[in-house]
Order: C-alpha cells, then sequence, then structure tokens
C-alpha cells in the first residue's frame, strides 16, 4: 500500500495551513496601514503646530494623538496573541524581529509627544523621529510581503507595500513643506529633498501599479481631482521649485497641509480597496485550497485509483493535462497525473514567486547601494540616489544594475573618514 | 508594559523550530542518498544482466534486489510518520509533492524488476526507467535544498545536492558504458551522450567543491587513486572517444563496470561524509540558538532591560555593534541593540541565502532553457546542452546568461512541428 496520495494530501493541507497564515498576516498589514495612517497625519500636524511655536493646530493634534492610540491599540491588540502562538503566521523568524523593532518605536512615542508638546523639538527632529518610527513599521510590511509564499497574494502585498511607501513619501511631502512654508524658505539641499520625495512617491506607486489590477488603476486615478491636483502643483512650484533665496509665505503651509491631506485621505481610501482585494484574494484561495483537498480526500475513498504508469515506456515531456471539466471522469484518473499536475502547478507558481519577489529585491539592492555611497562617501540619502539614478542615465542601465555594480565594486569605495 | 522583547523570544522560537524541520530534513536527504547509492548499483547490474542475456550478475543483482529493498524499507520508514504530521519538515506544500512523485515511481519498481527478470526489457528501456525514478529521488533532494531558510545549512544542502547529481550522472555513465560494451559498439548520438554524461559529473562536482569545505575535497580526491583513474579513463577512451564503426570488446563489459563502481563506491564514502558534516552543522546550529533563547529569557526575567533610545537625536546609520564579550556586560543593554543586532543578522543570512540559492535557480534555468530547445526545434537533451554551450562560448558569456536569453525570446523561437 502506498503513502503517495496520503503525501498528497499532506501538501495539500499545509498549502492550506500557509495561506491561512498569509490571509493572517494580510489583516495584521492592513491594520498597520490604519496606524500608519494616523502617524502620518500627527506628523503633519506636529509639524505645522512646532513650525508655528504651538499656536496652530494645537487642537487638530490633541485630537489627532487620540486617534493615534486608537490605532495603535488596534495592531497591538492584533499583535499580542502571537507572542504565544507565533505559528499563527509564517516567517515568525523573520518577521517578529521586525514587529519587536516597531514596537520599541511606538513604546518611545508618549516621550515624543510630550517633547512635541512642551515645543523642545524642532519641526526637523520631530519630523526625523516619525520617519523613524513610519520606517520600522513598514519593515514590518516590507518582510510580510517578501515572506509570502503564495505568489498572487505575493503580488498584491508588494502592490500594497509599495503604495504604502508611496504614501509615506507624500507624507514626508507634506511634514516637509510645511516646515518649509513655515520656516519661510528652502535652501539647495532641501530643494533637492523635496523633489527626492517627489521622485521616490512615483517609483513607488508606479510598482503599485504596475501589480495592481484595472479598477484598481482606474480608483487611484479618479481619486485626485483635477482641481485639487492643480493646486497641489502650483503650491510644489511656489515652495520647491522657487529660486534661492525666495521668502515663502507662510500662510501658505497651512493651505499646503490641506492640500496634501485631501490626497493622501483620497490615498487611503485607495489603499483599504487594496486590503480588501487582498482579503477577498486570500478567501477565494483557501477555499479552493480546501476544495480541492476535498477533491482529492473523495480519491482516497474511492476504490478507483489506479497506480498510474510511472515507467510508461515513452513518456512524453510533458505529463497529459487533466480534462478540466466534471469530476466523475477525474476519479478515473491516477494518482500519478495528480501528482503531475500537482509538481508543474508548483513549479509555475514558484516560477511566479521568484519574478515578483525580484521587485522587492530590486528595491533591496538600491537601498544598500544607497547606504554604502552614504557610509564611504559621507552623502546624503537624497545626494547617494541622485548620484545612482544619474550614472544609470549617463550609462543608460537600470537603476537597479548600476546599483548592484556599486555593490559589486564595494572594496574599490573610498573609505570616508569615520563619523 | 511592552511585548518587544517577546516579539525576539517568539522569533528565536521560531527560528529553533526552523532549525528542527532542516535538521530532520538533512537526515532524510541522507536516507535518500542510501538508497538512490543501492537503486544506481542495481540499475548498474540489470543492465550487465540484460546486456548479457540473463548470463552475467544474475546472483549479484539478486542480492543487490535485496540491499534495494532494505534501503528502501529505511525511506519509507522515515516518510511514513510525515503524512499525520506534515510540520515535522519545513514547506511540505514543495517538498511532499515531490515525495509523492517518488513513491510513485518506488511503487512500480517491483513490475520494473519482473520485467528485467524475465529480459523483456532492452537494457536501454531499463536504464530509461531507473533514470526516471532516480531523478524522482532526486527532485525531493533538490526542493530539500531550495526550500532551507538557513544559509549554512542551505549550503552544504546545495553541495549535497550536487554531489548526489554528480554521482548519478557517474551512475548513468557506468550503466550506458556497460550497454555499449555488451553491444559491441557505439554511434554518434551514443558517443555524443557519453560524453555528455562525463562533463556533466563535472559540472555538478565543480559546485560541491565550491560549496564544500577543505577537509572534503582533500576526502574527495583521496578517494580514487591515481591507478584507479587512468584505468577509468583508458576505457573511457576505447569505448566513448575511438573513432565510429569500432567493434567493442564485451569482455571490457564486466571490467568497465568493476572501473566505476570502485569511484562510485568511493563517491558514496564522500557522501556519507557529507551527511555527517551536515547533521553536525544542524545540531551546533540547533544547541547555539537554544543557547540564545535561553540569554534572552535571562534578560527577561531581570530587571536592567533598558527601552533603549529609539528616537535618538543623532542616529547612526548603523546600530552599534555589541560587545562580543562576557554576557554579564550584554544584560545592561537595552532590547533595542538586542533588537537591531538580530535585525542585522537576519539581513546578512537573508543576503547570503540568496546567494546560495542563485546556483540552484542557475541549475533551474539552464534546465528550462535546454527544455525549450528539446521542445521547438527537436534536440536531444545534449544537443540542446552543446548548442547553449557553444554560443556561451561563442559571445563569452556565461551559460546561465545565454540560458536566460533563450527564456526571455522564447516567443520568437521557431515551432517544430508536434511529435
Amino acid at each position: 500500500m502506498t503513502n503517495s496520495l496520503g503525501f498528497l494530501l499532506a501538501a495539500r493541507r499545509c498549502e492550506i495551513d500557509e495561506l491561512d497564515q498569509l490571509a493572517r498576516t494580510s489583516e495584521l498589514v492592513s491594520t498597520i496601514g490604519r496606524l500608519v495612517h494616523a502617524l502620518q497625519r500627527e506628523r503633519g500636524l506636529s509639524n505645522v503646530f512646532l513650525g508655528s511655536g504651538g499656536r496652530r493646530y494645537a487642537a487638530e493634534r490633541q485630537a489627532q494623538v487620540a486617534e493615534s492610540l486608537q490605532r495603535e491599540a488596534q495592531v497591538r491588540a492584533a499583535l499580542d496573541p502571537l507572542v504565544n502562538d507565533p505559528r499563527r503566521l509564517a516567517g515568525g523568524a523573520r518577521l517578529f524581529p521586525r514587529v519587536a523593532y516597531a514596537l520599541q518605536g511606538l513604546d518611545a512615542l508618549p516621550a515624543l509627544r510630550q517633547r512635541v508638546q512642551s515645543l523642545a523639538l524642532s519641526p526637523e527632529m520631530a519630523m526625523a523621529a516619525f520617519v523613524r518610527l513610519l520606517s520600522a513599521l513598514l519593515a514590518v510590511v516590507f518582510e510580510a510581503a517578501d515572506g509570502a509564499t503564495d505568489p498572487d497574494i505575493s503580488r498584491w502585498l508588494v502592490a500594497l507595500f509599495n503604495f504604502m511607501q508611496g504614501k509615506e513619501f507624500a507624507g514626508q511631502e507634506r511634514a516637509f513643506g510645511v516646515a518649509a512654508f513655515l520656516r519661510g524658505g528652502n535652501d539647495d539641499v532641501q530643494r533637492q529633498h523635496w523633489l527626492h520625495l517627489i521622485e521616490s512617491q512615483e517609483r513607488c506607486f508606479r510598482v503599485f501599479r504596475d501589480f495592481s489590477n484595472e479598477a484598481l488603476r482606474a480608483r487611484w486615478h479618479a481619486g485626485a481631482s483635477a482641481v485639487q491636483l492643480a493646486e497641489l502643483e502650483r503650491l510644489r512650484r511656489i515652495g520647491c521649485t522657487s529660486p534661492a533665496g525666495t521668502v515663502l509665505d507662510a500662510n501658505l503651509g497651512p493651505q499646503w497641509f490641506e492640500a496634501c491631506t485631501q490626497r493622501i485621505d483620497a490615498m487611503q481610501a485607495v489603499e483599504d480597496a487594496l486590503a480588501e482585494e487582498l482579503r477577498a484574494l486570500c478567501g477565494r484561495k483557501v477555499a479552493q485550497a480546501r476544495a480541492e483537498l476535498q477533491r482529492d480526500e473523495a480519491l482516497k475513498m474511492g476504490n478507483s485509483v489506479q497506480s498510474g504508469h510511472f515507467f510508461a515506456e515513452a513518456p512524453s515531456a510533458e505529463p497529459a493535462a487533466l480534462p478540466g471539466t466534471g469530476y466523475g471522469r477525474q476519479l478515473e484518473h491516477s494518482v500519478l497525473q495528480l501528482v503531475q499536475e500537482q509538481s508543474q502547478r508548483l513549479q509555475a507558481m514558484n516560477d511566479e514567486l521568484q519574478q515578483v519577489r525580484a521587485t522587492l529585491n530590486e528595491r533591496k539592492v538600491v537601498e544598500r547601494a544607497k547606504g554604502l555611497l552614504m557610509a564611504h562617501r559621507h552623502l546624503s540619502e537624497e545626494e547617494a540616489h541622485k548620484m545612482l539614478r544619474q550614472t544609470a542615465m549617463n550609462q543608460n542601465r537600470r537603476l537597479v544594475d548600476v546599483a548592484e555594480s556599486v555593490l559589486a565594486m564595494a572594496d574599490f569605495l573610498p573609505r570616508g573618514a569615520p563619523h
């Protein structure tokens, strides 16, 4: 008596486990997305509050802190059970250190708020602190996308991560712009950073569009009215691209904040739809895997299982396709065919998964090359990025290829003096 | 109260789970290796038996069948408990379909042996059947190596897989050569296939050498005496590279079989040492992870846990390195530092894992490109391989790069008439 069918069933059960875990991870990611949104808004309001010496948005900031606390409580409630039941999610060995790091940031948040409240921080310092926390939260999402084992779900997680990351750059632009208007001007480095934030958003949203579907792309385009976009671009022109030395009108600060907030809130609606799409996909996948398991279990009950012709004398390179219609017929098919079908499906899934992950890996490679340039040549992040991009344009190569060359030549890079 | 340390501990527990699973997978792989060895020998003996019309090696073959059955029983005993407890191994969703397929082959083996016994098969047909079964068993090993999540263990699994695959090509060469000597000659296609088997072995053993250590490389070189190798090369020259039309002496068949068998048995000793190395490595890794868990748990008990400075105003790009000496000092360190240390370690592991897997992926890409050429241009496997290799040499590019180009241009390939 063979266990072959038993292993086919065991494989399906493992697959269902993985899909259940991915569904839970996807839920967690969308809960984190809500907290990220609240903290982004709190960051913007804190910046106006600090930049205006505590005169503007004091009440709005207080209300937003309450909102952030509520979202944080939801994230913690989703996380807490995992400590004692880590197998509820996949890839805990890699995901949980990211979670631990993000929780460190959330733990330090009350003290940060205290310092904002007492005006003990510059807008820039508050900005840097919030960026650090939000990047720790987004790192959890990145790890979730990178660890996914189903290519379709991975694809949506990559879309979601890039959307969230693009939205984060938009949030940084909001806070950065507010500080600039309230400060009354920009120097060259600041203008360059602003342009970097605009460009980074576009890069992320491009990936979102590539990995998303038509409905969501349409929703994304419908999200911002032409009037709103025109206002945003007008303020960008004034704040970011006017010549050095231009004095900015501080009253445009709140106006800028509102224009950005409208856009970012519209993004949140798209993000919610994306998360909903992901949730539905996980549900469909789990249901389909369960149906397949049931079908195969029925096969085990039946007596019509043939052992197949493993050593068929003229084996075709590709096993015959299974008839897709009706199941009565299928019962007559051999376990061998089922096994071959399953193997082919897994191979195709694996190929697709690698393609999807390559997109995430490209980002990793570019980030690492930037980090290397920053450390070795004392560049800011945007200077490093600009250097990579300029080289790519000059050499007519892709950004990721230039980044790979930089990493490959790491040993030849001049070592800057230590900080 | 934060759960940050709790997640760090949960991550370590997940890691220990994964390492335990990998240790079991490695055990399974080495058990499969013993069965592969027995079946390879049975294949060779069956070929002499069939090629000599049942006169030679009848008793030896019977004894070897008994040995194969015993090894098969050991593999089944290792596999059976997994059907009801699939989580004992990692990546069951991908591993178990391969297992199911290999079991199909083992189930069909008694009928195959019957046909060998009654001389109802040509040596070529028996050869093809055994190759099919052995490749199904090696596919389990490949999947185990591809699914490993620890870079050090993955590296050894890749070394082991390539060694086993190289040994399998050596086994095919043994059986193929026996058939040639007993048949009394080779045509062009057969000679080309023989050369292909030699070249394929060398490719695999090159990867083994790259991913192995000095001790094993030394053992590998010591395994074959110069006298044995000279005899093997002499028989290769006679059997494989003599001009078309040469009549081969059938009496050289058993001589060839013995020369190959000595070499392959020496390989088995290296394979055992490799498996032992892997076993020891898994043991060390698990012990180390447990010690780290214990250390972190002690930290939780102590009261010296500081929350760290998440929003330190001048955050360095790289978190400060932890002092490596003594643990009394470490207790005073913050959870934040532990978390950062863990994150850095995971990042480094992930980078390394991707490099190791790339080797396996290169093999996949080359195999897929070969398959494409075989289907589209009606080439044999070795013709397809030769075409890829020739192109790589002409264009001064790596084989894998040419293979990738072939896959990228799949749509432009001429479609051959259907078989």
